[in-house]
């Protein structure tokens, strides 16, 4: 990888996230405090429409409509297909103002803690990752790039990365959340002025990270209802080991439902509230180990 | 007061509030559960196409539909103005089967706990709040009743209470919660069978109860927009005093914002999600003790 030449900071790609789309505001406001010598820093609010109505998307999730023959289908009309033609016009290969990193912010309902989200394995977003999760232990790395290609906004480039801070409920302005985000973005930064000066910090030789295997979707009825919750047990426990026969689901009518796997798993994003619509309870990974001597 | 005959229990008039909405439809799947011998109990699901759409509202918000003077006004025609008036169809004093008692759940992305909230000074629901705080320490009473009359579902009838549980982000069915409200309700339940047979428990003899006394916004530039978050120190901090000088905001760029009022309040329904569109980042109200003996 040669130098860092320009980095863009997106928030809001959900509208009713509002911890990236206000720190967009901020740093707009303030700009000073997102520059870095050796590169510029963009920053850009994801969905405006949806922001302004505090909906996660108008018509679709804007973060679904990343797949490149999607971006290059001229019958796809839809605000947020539209919309993410726009972001790839400024942040995309092609455009004039090429972002070599993305870093997308993104709040969730689960506890989810300070996670990061890699959109490739490159040796410079998994160095990075080790870092931080270095300086803070409260920084969870995870990797839930699907198989065929991705349809989310980091896509766009190769060294995407999302930022991903919970719980807060949708539509709530955390002032907690909003700082440590703040702060986990400048340590960004500062490594990759850092790096750009070909001084990047010591770290450890491992990376513990979290790889996505699949999701679970909540018991539901012939007609698509849900006919069960999160179990308390397992509610807000992102993160942890979850082990063949340990209760995942409670039933309405008080029933446990266990976890029927062979093998232990960590879940994430346990009831985020925007995965009901798409059939997802929680994400299943496994806890990896990778040693950075290899890079 | 007589026997009361009648009981509804409504939930999702908001929508995307699930506690109650699932609530609901276990009780429709379990009638048993929520019948007493001396009195019918009915349900209602607030705002079917809201919570089938996982939002709040379509078109308004219905909780705030029900003055005496909208329900009657026959040009008011949005989906919500439509169902308001439905409801007061089925549980309002001109119907069939007027109710007596109303028990009307929420949640709120507050930290409110286990609260109700009061429609009336009524001495019966007095009493019915004393007893449930006096078994349940967690159970905490409000009365936000307005003065100039009352646009929510719960003005119904004279009897109207709400259950407002939290914190719990929107579109998200939380165990806990669940089981927590579903507790209360049948406490309820089995108090007014105690009354209709004359037998009602014995309690405390004062009740602690909050009494609204206004709302505070976010600070806000000239198009609206917010400036600065709830105060960490006041997050999630609903129910506890909070002195004149003490913290309630803090700017995005990190300067703290005092409370100016001259005596000490009790802010709940700190960071509501659904109340940034009103203007109110918390109310506030003042802690009161009423000694039931003058019942």
């Amino acid at each position: 990888m040669n130098k860092i030449n320009r980095v863009a900071i997106v928030g809001g790609t959900h509208g009713n996230e509002f911890t990236g789309a206000y720190l967009i505001k901020k740093f707009e406001q303030i700009p000073a405090l997102i520059q870095r010598p050796s590169f510029e820093t963009l920053t850009l609010l994801g969905n405006p429409l949806a922001f302004a109505a505090g909906k996660r998307y108008i018509d679709k999730d804007l973060n679904r409509c990343f797949f490149i023959e999607n971006l290059l289908d001229c019958t796809l009309s839809s605000y947020e297909d539209i919309r993410a033609k726009a972001i790839y016009q400024i942040l995309g290969q092609t455009s004039n103002s090429q972002v070599d990193l993305i870093i997308d912010l993104h709040s969730t309902t689960a506890n989810m803690g300070l996670s990061i989200i890699l959109g490739s394995h490159h040796p410079l977003l998994l160095q990075l990752a080790a870092y931080l999760s270095s300086i803070n232990p409260e920084v969870k790395v995870c990797y839930t790039q699907p198989e065929k290609g991705s349809n989310f906004l980091r896509s766009l480039c190769e060294l995407g990365l999302v930022i991903e801070v919970g719980p807060v409920a949708q539509g709530v302005l955390n002032a907690e959340w909003f700082q440590k985000t703040e702060e986990l973005i400048y340590s960004v930064l500062n490594y990759l002025q850092r790096y750009n000066q070909g001084s990047i910090p010591q770290t450890n030789n491992t990376l513990t990270y979290y790889q996505y295997v699949g999701a679970i979707d909540y018991p539901r009825n012939e007609h698509g209802e849900i006919q069960a919750m999160i179990h308390p047990q397992l509610q807000f426990q992102d993160y942890e080991p979850l082990n063949p026969g340990e209760p995942i689901f409670l039933t309405l009518d008080g029933k446990a439902i266990a976890y029927e796997g062979t093998s232990t798993v960590y879940p994430v994003f346990i009831n985020e509230a925007a995965y009901y619509e798409k059939g997802i309870a929680m994400c299943l990974t496994e806890k990896q180990l990778y040693s950075l001597q290899n890079l």
